[in-house]
């Protein structure tokens, strides 16, 4: 077995207790081994990663994006979604190619292991090319080819499902295991009502996972009410759309019949606060979906509408809107945010992650402690939700592979994702014009 | 002349534009010199900053804070405003000693350099502290007392209001003109009617502008609408609170008569965001606010309620929140924020500063903009809001001097300035047990 400690630092454990502690990785494994504070892991191992002054917490869970995305970063703010998608993005992504792809791909994940993100649900196009990033970058992801109907017709639509399809069986549990699929229609209203009936059975069949964005706007709930006579969630259960295993992104205007739903499939909801709010979407209701017992995980959503793709900044944003969605201060506590974005968004994705315990995957960042904004430290819980950011992520270790020591990338080169990143995103919105 | 060249860099002008030029400092008078790109200036100057692969901006301005409760930061989250004040703020604050403000200063002033922030607005206590920090770190700040009624006799009332003015005549225009005063009644509902009847006037005379928190929560507006049949800044305006150089911070609660005496009054208004949504005060109505004419600066208010000094997260929840506010995604854009930090925040705190033009104040920061979560480069102005932390900042400079160079602060030593708030802020909470 050869082995990594990660020494001198403190430790935040899966209660949010924190203490001194060192940590022997497995790293043929990629598993925690053993967790004490008795000082006699670090000698025994094969490498060491220095904690001191540092506290190590759970790699970050980033459980909605559309990582390519980066490269529309800041390319067209401070408009509705819909202007904003038939405007500025789709007529873009109309010219993507599997290159624009790789190269946002990188980019987006260079960015987020910098941050403290180890696993990430991604739902794009040029699938294959994401699931090579994941690969080479070393970090765990649940990807999905994201298939759509309108504006298509009917062979098209169905090539894309199928494709759809393709991808997820393909791809499942390949990299090691660190990348398994989805299946990801839309949304409940960029698909029409047949697709679901012939296509979420054969995904549950292939035991793929769903997930689709659903209630992000109230345009996307009115249609559904009208058409049905039904919430979108009383309609995607009727469709089996509502499972264990399904995690729907967004989830802004749902109401109290969809809550009790939800908490009855055991379906989970992943809250992307930045993007509700940049693209003035609404207030999830965080607190009642917490209070009725569904499980809520925390996503970025893609960098288009955010516009970084830090979980630092989005565990600030869900605890700050979560307030003001109740008109109560104490709604959506940190204690809760910081479960969002590990315990829950692992659960959520279904890796064994999300907490540093023997015997989890080895996925965790360590922090530097030793700064003026995380100054004096009364609570460090408090800071990880309302004070910390991704740059004072120090290191950051996936399936017991070093991705990041002392602020260096391990696995992908800063300068050359940058440049690649730029030309791709220059090229492609030349084409585009 | 004593210059300072700050070359290499592109430059953020007053009307947004960004190109490359140098920029050349007369460091007697802390004044920029001249603004060009002919590559001459840099020849000429006695020292250089490197502003290679950075972008100058505005020295960003902080309208609103408590910068010693710094010393609070994390020590108590997720808790309404009024349990908040009364079970952990105030019995703290009861506490409190010039040592502490002046540790907790120190910290929250080195936090703002590091971060680009050059010029603040503070109402606290002990605030001669404050303006000895603020002359020592070389930074430009509008100083006030807060002065309170509530929970006091009438003597001590007195004797509060007495010690706000003579604070504020006595240091105004120190610190080489660097440290300027305010008359600081801390509200509507916390002052007396009789107190600002006799001292609104005096502080008038003095030419002593008054800034005080004004429609932060729903429960500062209803017991004057109670007592008074008016909103609570017709009251205000009845006192002759209301004039040019007045500045209300927070402004949540404000109905449309009110957005029209405030425009009519050239009364400014601080918007705090963050602290708004995490003591769910409520969403203030920015685009509103513009729309009639009004002038909106912004401020991060103290750590206790935020839980950083960074005015980079403070724009980006600006421009987050006002989205919401108005259910429209262009509403309060990148332009209208950027402007609120540096040109707005600089008029209504009365400084000649908040642009990068011949004449103007020298204060000014640099950001590093060869970083993973700053590429592509399609806008730099959305970036400045969306996608830019404070961790960005490589040089900050006021009054023509060098505050931070390459991350190292100059005037005040980080390690120490840790160390001493840290000491000082588990010595104050051990006493107030």
């Amino acid at each position: 077995m050869n082995t990594l400690a990660v020494t001198g630092g403190q430790v935040l454990f899966p209660d949010h207790s924190v203490a001194e502690a060192d940590i022997l990785i497995n790293t043929d494994a990629g598993t925690i081994e053993e967790v004490g504070s008795n000082g006699e892991l670090a000698g025994t191992a094969d490498d060491h990663l220095d904690a001191a002054g540092g506290l190590v917490i759970p790699g970050l869970v980033n459980a909605h994006t559309h990582v390519a995305m980066t490269l529309f970063r800041g390319a067209a703010d401070d408009k509705p979604l819909d202007a904003w998608l038939q405007e500025d993005i789709w007529p873009v992504e109309a010219e993507l190619t599997g290159e624009d792809v790789r190269a946002g791909a990188r980019l987006g994940i260079a960015e987020m292991i910098r941050s403290g993100t180890t696993a990430i649900a991604d739902m794009y196009f040029f699938m294959p090319e994401v699931a090579a990033v994941v690969e080479e970058a070393c970090i765990r992801a649940r990807l999905g080819h994201g298939c759509i109907t309108v504006g298509k017709d009917e062979e098209a639509a169905h090539e894309d499902f199928e494709a759809g399809l393709e991808f997820a069986k393909e791809h499942n549990d390949t990299a090691n295991g660190r990348v398994k699929t989805l299946f990801t229609p839309h949304s409940l209203t960029t698909v029409d009502r047949q697709f679901y009936e012939e296509y979420i059975p054969e995904a549950h069949d292939a035991g793929i996972p769903v997930h689709i964005h659903a209630n992000e706007t109230t345009q996307e709930v009115e249609p559904l009410v009208d058409e049905y006579g039904k919430r979108p969630l009383e309609y995607a259960d009727d469709l089996g759309i509502l499972t264990e295993e399904t995690f729907l992104a967004h989830g802004v205007h749902v109401d109290e019949t969809e809550r009790e739903l939800l908490a009855e499939r055991g379906t989970s909801v992943v809250h992307c606060p930045a993007s509700n709010m940049k693209l003035a979407s609404g207030m999830a209701p965080i607190q009642k979906l917490h209070d009725a017992g569904v499980t809520v995980a925390l996503g970025t959503d893609g960098a288009g509408s955010n516009n970084d793709l830090d979980m630092f900044d989005e565990m600030r944003d869900a605890a700050m809107i979560g307030k003001l969605a109740e008109n109560d201060a104490s709604a959506v506590p940190a204690d809760a945010v910081l479960e969002m974005a590990t315990k829950a968004g692992a659960e959520t994705l279904g890796f064994d992650s999300g907490r540093i315990e023997e015997g989890a995957n080895a996925d965790l960042a360590v922090l530097d402690l030793d700064s003026l904004h995380l100054t004096p430290q009364h609570d460090l819980v408090s800071h990880l939700v309302y004070a910390a950011r991704g740059s004072d992520v120090r290191h950051t270790v996936c399936d017991g592979q070093v991705l990041m020591e002392d602020r260096e990338l391990t696995t992908l080169s800063a300068d050359d994702v940058m440049a690649e990143g730029s030309k791709h995103a220059t090229e492609l919105f030349a084409r585009a014009e």
